[in-house]
């Protein structure tokens, strides 16, 4: 069933974490790994080479942002997100459902799918789980996402459990258009990665019992992977870890288990910790945007004065460019003047803060010290 | 008289056109040579690591912008501009001159200074030509200009040379400053380059008798090197070309002769003719910022809808790392959509282009083959 392209091998385990490594159409990455947001094709104040320097295997597209600019089908012919952007490395795209509840305007939810305007010009969309398949497959992502419903939060059980059950509806009519040939109807568009694998994923908000029916239910259309989707929305974070673990227990130990849309540097540790082998966040390149800045003894927010004659980098822990290069002085200098240097130079730390954190996490699962590693990990950014 | 870690040395002329070597406390550079603006410590939107991989031998910073953000005292604390910047190689300021008459409001000029108020906070000061050879100490560049006042174009002949007078009798004052032992007046503050060079500058509009009056003047004074001012504000260009020809022609052939503000590529190339060494302007870096760009077949401008499906370079002649990577249409993409990697991107190539014209402006002129790089060049740019 799976693409020959596609594979996943557990190397090591330590308690519920995970060492492994993705194969996909444009090469490997390192479980349990952490994905920057490329949102419109570019990681935002980021060259592609200063996302490579700091060790990014893999980075993920907004299908939603992508559909309406340039357009799914502009990429399709120029041959794929990967040559239209110039990237060769594996990409992820999700479905384009996140954004269609969190960024469009007037959207209405049918069961045939989701009918929204575009935020950028207010043009009129459908987004089907058959058209979701179609213009992933122009884009020609390495993995993509089912199109699935996101629930507000909170919920009551009967919102989670009719949202989850039209979700694994969807889910399966992903998977059929997925496994249909896309030559037999020219409407389909360009299939540019011949290698693509598919994720399913899990709904059923913060209830177990809707969490494990729609395990069961996502397993039995059966998938390359499975992510673990509507958490992160603003619940209780005791809450969100305690679903992680029941969920990931839940799924099959050989296949990729991906939490969408978290989260902070705690919560890649923690759920690491609960079996999550994949990640994506906007937190470290939209708070570094917004001048606030991860290190290993906390956050700390450049735009402070009394930044304005420190001298220190940013964290004395960290071999960034950034940190190597530049003062604590200077970056709220930069920052306070409105350089757009500012943006990349903090971008560039908050990513080598993330990605060097998933190395550590690697080395440590591999060493068998990931539990040592977590509560000192833990320990010394709740001293700041 | 210079500073020992100053010297210029002239290797070859072709015709008016000089190839040569200026040695600063912070490493050489070769002339003709075109300097990156710098304005607020930063090269706007690159980092100092793509500054250097264009091959940018010196920058420019805007005394005007780093005395009122951070403030000059600040950064003399922080041991200069270079170290609170972490750039290690050479670094030209100007006077702040310029930027009070283009930026400041309710600017007054007076025999002793130009007062004027602040257009980030409305805060008033009086920069006189002692404050600005003093701040410059504070920042430490390697090459500081004297406090010039900046004419008005167009300008009669009594108002250029009442104003050209002014500017001779601020050059004086400026250079008594430059030698005297900052040590015996405390207020003074540090001054962080002991190899700091300083240029004067020649004023006189467009009237040849008022050039040569200057030049000779400005050098009675004496300084390591001269400017050309109060050009590239508006004049024909034919006016501006006999003007650097006349003034160029006046100056001593064993210094380095640098025009300011100027100027296009063919500016550069037309004035690297008339025996110009040293160029500075926000051209590319600000032209790139509006999309448009520079290439070997002359400007193009990203946003323009033509190029939405074009997949080939900017500039197939480039080797920059914007054209080895990405499309036209990819650029385009990323610029309509409001990245701010569009921004560097094409800044990247702009000055890959300038700084690539001054090396093929140096190779012709040690080849003795500068006339025919000279037609080649204007003629391939006119065909577009």
């Amino acid at each position: 069933m799976s693409p020959v392209s596609f594979a996943f091998s557990l190397r090591a385990t330590d308690g519920h974490a995970r060492l492994g490594q993705v194969q996909t159409a444009h090469g490997t990455f390192d479980t349990p790994a952490f994905m920057p947001v490329g949102t419109q094709g570019t990681v935002k104040a980021l060259l592609h080479r200063d996302v490579e320097s700091v060790g990014a295997g893999i980075i993920l597209g907004n299908t939603y942002h992508l559909m309406l600019r340039p357009g799914d089908a502009l990429i399709g012919r120029h041959g794929g997100l990967h040559r239209f952007i110039g990237w060769s490395h594996p990409i992820l795209t999700d479905s384009g459902g996140y954004q269609v509840f969190s960024l469009a305007s007037r959207r209405r939810i049918r069961e045939d799918g989701a009918e929204f305007q575009s935020h950028i010009d207010g043009s009129t969309h459908l987004l089907t789980p058959e058209r979701a398949v179609d213009i992933q497959a122009r884009l020609g992502s390495d993995i993509a996402m089912v199109l699935d419903e996101c629930l507000a939060y909170p919920a009551t059980h009967d919102a989670a459990a009719s949202s989850m059950q039209r979700s694994a509806r969807w889910a399966r009519r992903c998977r059929d258009r997925f496994l249909a040939d896309a030559t037999v109807d020219e409407n389909r568009g360009p299939v540019t990665n011949p290698g693509q694998a598919q994720f399913g994923i899990i709904q059923g908000g913060l209830f177990p019992d809707l969490r494990a029916e729609s395990v069961d239910r996502t397993r039995e259309v059966g998938f390359e992977g499975y992510a673990i989707g509507g958490l992160s929305v603003g619940e209780p974070i005791d809450e969100m870890y305690a679903t992680v673990e029941a969920t990931a227990g839940r799924l099959p130990p050989e296949q990729p288990r991906y939490l969408m849309g978290a989260g902070s540097p705690e919560d890649l540790v923690e759920c690491v910790a609960r079996g999550i082998d994949m990640f994506d966040c906007v937190m470290p390149t939209r708070n570094a945007r917004n001048g606030q800045l991860f290190t290993s003894e906390g956050r700390l927010n450049i735009r402070n004065a009394r930044y304005a004659e420190d001298e220190r980098p940013l964290d004395p822990r960290c071999d960034c460019y950034t940190c190597t290069r530049h003062s604590r002085a200077y970056l709220r200098h930069l920052y306070m003047a409105g350089e757009t240097s500012a943006l990349t130079l903090n971008t560039l730390h908050n990513l080598s803060f993330y990605l060097d954190t998933m190395r550590r996490i690697r080395d440590a699962i591999a060493l068998r010290t990931f539990e040592i590693f977590r509560q000192e990990f833990l320990r010394l950014r709740s001293v700041s």
